[in-house]
């Protein structure tokens, strides 16, 4: 195998591409990166001796083909809708193709063409999903092999920016990721486990009902909302009697209680256009939001304060003026849902400057039962990129699809069908090599004496 | 025209069967009712020379068409998603066709061709669209008519229960409707006008922010909820530059708040189902949607009113209480929704009895300037029915399709293509006709001297 292809030169792309283009020199493979953008794809191969840069419509079956046809291992980072079309072409022209997107119902039903023609499919293979995947599995292979019995599971993770890059910014976020998943995240239901029972919680309490939780080398604690799927991880990760699963999202203190306000006021709703968006300000959004009368000569900040129950100076209402929700700027985007409008304001507001640094934090809970005694491990990644084009999210979703597509072309990996990284084969070499690059759990283990069952 | 073909003889048939069969004998016309439940369509004709009851499966076209053929004029009172089919087949076979549902804007597609034929359909020629087109298009004709400019338009329309009948219900309402539709009711986000400007209440908020009216000859005040889609009217009523305008629906009072509790805990959703929901009980669904422990030992109904901002002792309270929601009893529906769940149990809890009476009631809100006066106009409609096989509900439901069915038979209407009732040719006779069944608006006017426009 001499060939790699990547679909793709967006964001998140770099890191990636870096690895596969020094992997390529030392084994004397070619790397081809398309992309819609030429320019794009050119200046990210920066000349490199082994790969080339070329443009492509994804969209048009016949291009995909010309490129993949002459490929040994696509990774793709095209947008998650894209990749059932190219996994079909993979099928076809016998291709092992890798991706960092979820993994599909559709894409599963393909598990046996893939399997048929021993190729594998790897999906889920980026951060989160990726990184959480493998991290996780590792320590509960490890507690199983060690005769240790699971009973609770917790996982949670964040894509932040380092707290000294956010001294001006009272939301203390800014997007390191798809602003639009930030916007419309935990919309329906959150589902999880707790004690055995089944728990909801609907989205119009997702953001009030956070947790806590404390992160080692950080003084104040996180908070965390509930992830929609956690329930899925029990079949995928082997805990199908496990009483106690869940999944969540980490922010800094603050945010949630003011991500609420905005989904209570109605601005999360990408279902609906607001009428003569185009023509509106800021404030009269606001206004149109405001069904009760307040008290005579109420400002429309006071009683949107009052619509939240809270007062017009304190720090949720602070936050919303920051984004400058109460301005009298017109909005200016024809036939905008609130979603949508909303994106648009804090795509302004939340954008990551050149010299901030972005933070990944991910920490698993684990508790278990082990010769008599009640474990409880945590499980701490912290990650800090390097600036705003070198972003530990940009690293941590391409070094593993780069890693594992290395394992692929010298042949290391058996598995063929449709998978996602939960094997040792799979998770152990890209595990290890990732912590040249810093990806370092780190530990720290409770014992309790083992509590009696039932009362 | 000698044949009358009315197609389904469920509960808000049999007002209108009756009306068609006592004019059937005066004008020597013949009159099928069609239903999946022969004995059902059978038993509504009780032996009358003039009609017969025969069985229909309204989903085969070929069954429809050997009925729809023999016919001259068609009534539908199938469900709504039938009624496209339903007008294709009046088409192609030459009928007129009329019904008491919404006109969807696949059936408008249509008006051209009813309209080529010579041929009218008629919807919305119910109670609530229907009674409330028509008596709302009178006034605002007659308005116009004096020369007045109407500046605000507000309607609101609830089937309730004479409140004698409710002394053992702490909700204050029973079904008279589809038990679905109330379950689901203001799913999305409600839109009206306020002053010139669109106003927006998402349903999280919707039960928390309702509005209070006055009903002549009740004591005390009645809730009214925003609808979805009051800016509809706009067009439809020839009011496109109102600065006001608002649908709502009338409850007792007390009845927002503990529907806002069902809303806010999750239950109203239809979207997911509830795991296990054959094997729990009501008390573990409430402790499903529970996710934030209580101090310890509080009981889950403590955690709930918690949750709720509400005290254990609360009318609120009471009234989930009332329903069963913390019962120990089995919910013994598998893999059902908790909108499925809870429709179950308010079908239980909220069932007519024999004796019960419902009541309709209407009230159009106008305000219009003529003369240099401001005025302000109510028009209230409030009809009790006689018991729970006559009820209010089937009368106004029913009564419109009828009389207006004999309109057309009798070769009165002229209007051609797909209508809504809310031209004078069309809502005239058929209001005449309505008042002798009690159909009739009371009207209370206000006159205030014409405020200057501006500041």
């Amino acid at each position: 195998m001499n060939n790699i292809l990547i679909l793709g030169a967006g964001r998140s792309s770099t890191a990636c591409i870096n690895y596969v283009l020094r992997q390529a020199k030392e084994h004397n493979w070619f790397v081809v990166v398309a992309d819609a953008d030429l320019d794009l794809a050119t200046q990210k191969v920066n000349n490199h001796p082994n790969g080339r840069g070329v443009w492509l419509d994804a969209s048009k079956p016949s291009d995909r083909h010309q490129l993949i046809s002459r490929a040994d291992v696509v990774i793709s980072l095209l947008p998650p809708q894209l990749h059932l079309e190219v996994a079909y072409d993979c099928i076809k022209l016998k291709k092992h193709l890798i991706t960092a997107s979820y993994v599909s119902k559709d894409i599963y039903k393909l598990s046996d063409d893939f399997r048929n023609k021993e190729l594998i499919f790897m999906g889920e293979m980026g951060l989160d999903p990726g990184i959480d995947h493998m991290s996780a599995m590792q320590k509960i292979d490890e507690i199983k092999a060690m005769g240790g019995k699971i009973t609770a599971f917790s996982s949670n993770a964040g894509g932040l920016v380092a707290l000294d890059c956010l001294k001006k910014n009272p939301w203390r976020y800014k997007f390191t990721w798809n602003p639009r998943n930030v916007v419309k995240a935990g919309q329906g239901t959150a589902q999880y486990l707790e004690g055995g029972k089944f728990k909801y919680i609907p989205y119009n309490r997702l953001f009030r009902e956070y947790r806590t939780i404390e992160i080692p080398g950080y003084e104040e604690e996180f908070e965390v909302y509930a992830n929609r799927e956690s329930l899925l991880y029990r079949e995928a990760y082997g805990l199908d009697d496990i009483p106690t699963l869940y999944r969540g999202t980490i922010r800094y203190k603050g945010f949630c209680d003011a991500w609420n306000a905005l989904v209570q006021i109605g601005l999360t709703d990408g279902t609906y256009p607001i009428l003569d968006s185009e023509k509106i300000t800021y404030h009269e959004l606001m206004e149109a939001y405001l069904s009760k009368e307040g008290r005579s000569g109420a400002s429309v900040k006071e009683r949107v304060a009052n619509l939240l129950g809270e007062t017009e100076f304190s720090t949720v209402m602070k936050k919303l003026e920051w984004l400058g929700l109460f301005s009298k700027k017109k909005i200016g985007l024809e036939n905008a849902t609130p979603a949508l409008i909303l994106e648009d304001l804090l795509l302004k507001k939340w954008k990551l400057e050149p010299n901030d640094r972005d933070v990944i934090i991910m920490q698993h809970e684990f508790e278990y039962e082990l010769e008599a005694k009640q474990h409880k491990l945590f499980s701490t990644l912290v990650l800090e990129g390097k600036d705003a084009n070198d972003t530990a999210m940009a690293r941590l979703v391409g070094l593993p699809l780069a890693i594992f597509a290395k394992q692929v072309m010298l042949g290391k990996i058996t598995s063929t069908g449709v998978n996602i990284p939960v094997k040792k084969e799979i998770y152990g070499p890209v595990l290890d090599e990732l912590k040249t690059y810093g990806v370092v759990f780190h530990e720290r283990e409770e014992e309790l004496p083992l509590q009696s069952q039932g009362a």
